[in-house]
């Protein structure tokens, strides 16, 4: 009886969403070619043979092909040495065509990633990682060039879905650096009050019962239950976690930090996984290419 | 009855925990001196004649004398040009001498403050207000070279009053960039569950009756009220208010954003104002200097 009472969350198709952000953008893209003759131009770099990372890469490179960003790929051996490494960013940064650099991570061991990281310009930062640009995004009064991709999705899709944030109780599970850190900087520019839970968090369900947002990036399956969900809350779904699955080939599935069968009877909206939030971060990435590139081009 | 039953707070002495600090700073100093021949050294810019202006400069130069700090005193006239309070700043940061600079705010309206403070070398920033600093003390994994001094004596304080942060639920009411957002950014490092809270915010009270640990920097005279305060729970008050008071040569006197006698009977541990935070902010100053010289001539 309850559960026939109780209206089914609304799910936020992020692969339409990110479509729809695609094709604006191509629209863009083409129109910059045509006022300006120049396209922007995103230099994807990679280090090594990972299977993961060569997937990545592939569907970042075919998606800017998709909207007419122009890709540089650097595709270096896994015994490069960091030297080598940062010679290439340098030479990147210096390439008036080329307006985002991202480096795959992770690097092989023998390269120190933060160090690679910082020497990337601040103004072709499209990963929004920069320390500096961390920090203007933590500050009032300031505006950091780019913001990280995952989080910027995150609320592009509360936002598309028509979902205001001032005001409201967010609550952000986890504290990446790439995820849970900058969105609750993101959330808390956006007027949200903004509660932070992580793995030394003692009431967790409490806290998170009391959220009209919630943002799951903890890499947990399953942490967050149907009874932890304050009805009608908006529920992002970051985590992206494998679990066994004998039914599939592969042998897995991927699933959320979130249980989606109790959470969709509970929450007023919740992003599926996979075609969630995942498809929002290239997506992003692409918008911060074009942004980098507006600058540059546009003046 | 109830009253006589719940133990009154422990009130947190500001002023002494400040002054155990700099008797501490005093001695590091000495021992620096006698090693390496050399003192610590921390310039004051000053625009103009404010008065409030004067007086903390003032404060913060006796500061530096009575624990042996070399103090520089840069005193500009109202109406000196930006560009000269620019070359004065490049002047300081290229004196190895100088190992922290601080510029007071605020300056005269023809100049830009942001501007002028950007100039600071990262390495001389003892406010720690960089965006820089800011963003490597909100990375998980990075530290800054500064942290803000005020945010930084809160913790000092609940660190020398025996109150553990880790696990605990803290709230912050205000998200300045000088108080409320730098002090959420190291109660989080030092592994608390933070919410922020600010003008925006719907149920302020619910939210601060959960909270282990409160730090009020909302700028709003007795804004926090007794029954808003877990019993138990430890409260550092930022706000300095002043307010109408007849009884007073004045006519007026400072009180905090916490209802001190109501919150007398309910916390565990409260700070005074003034008498609490106010004399943190210098210490952590002098501390931030310390430790600026002692990472250049200490090698």
């Amino acid at each position: 009886m309850a559960s026939s009472t109780s209206p089914a969350a609304k799910i936020i198709d992020g692969k339409a969403i990110a479509q729809e952000i695609r094709n604006e953008i191509a629209k863009e893209v083409q129109s910059l070619s045509q006022s300006h003759n120049k396209v922007p131009g995103l230099a994807v770099v990679i280090v090594g043979s990972r299977k993961d990372s060569q997937t990545y890469v592939s569907t970042k490179r075919k998606a800017c092909a998709e909207v007419g960003i122009r890709s540089f790929d650097i595709d270096l051996a896994e015994d490069v040495s960091e030297s080598d490494v940062i010679a290439r960013v340098h030479e990147l940064n210096a390439d008036p065509d080329v307006h985002g650099i991202l480096v795959q991570l992770p690097l092989p061991k023998h390269i120190n990633e933060e160090r690679v990281l910082s020497e990337i310009s601040i103004e072709k930062d499209v990963d929004g990682f920069h320390p500096l640009n961390i920090g203007k995004l933590a500050m009032k009064g300031r505006e950091p060039l780019f913001s990280p991709c995952t989080p910027k999705g995150c609320l592009e899709l509360l936002s598309r879905s028509g979902i205001t944030i001032k005001g409201k109780n967010a609550v952000v599970v986890g504290r990446s650096n790439i995820v849970g850190l900058p969105v609750s900087l993101l959330l808390l520019k956006a007027d949200a009050t903004v509660t932070i839970v992580h793995s030394h968090t003692r009431d967790t369900d409490r806290i998170i019962r009391e959220a009209d947002i919630i943002i799951a990036a903890a890499g947990q399956a399953h942490m967050i239950k149907g009874d932890w969900i304050k009805p009608g809350a908006a529920v992002i779904d970051v985590g992206t976690n494998a679990v066994d699955d004998p039914s599939r080939k592969s042998g897995y599935r991927l699933v959320g930090d979130v249980d989606f069968q109790e959470a969709s009877k509970v929450a007023g909206w919740l992003t599926p996984v996979p075609g969630g939030v995942g498809p929002m971060t290239v997506a992003m990435l692409l918008k911060n290419t074009l942004d980098g590139a507006k600058k540059k081009i546009v003046q």
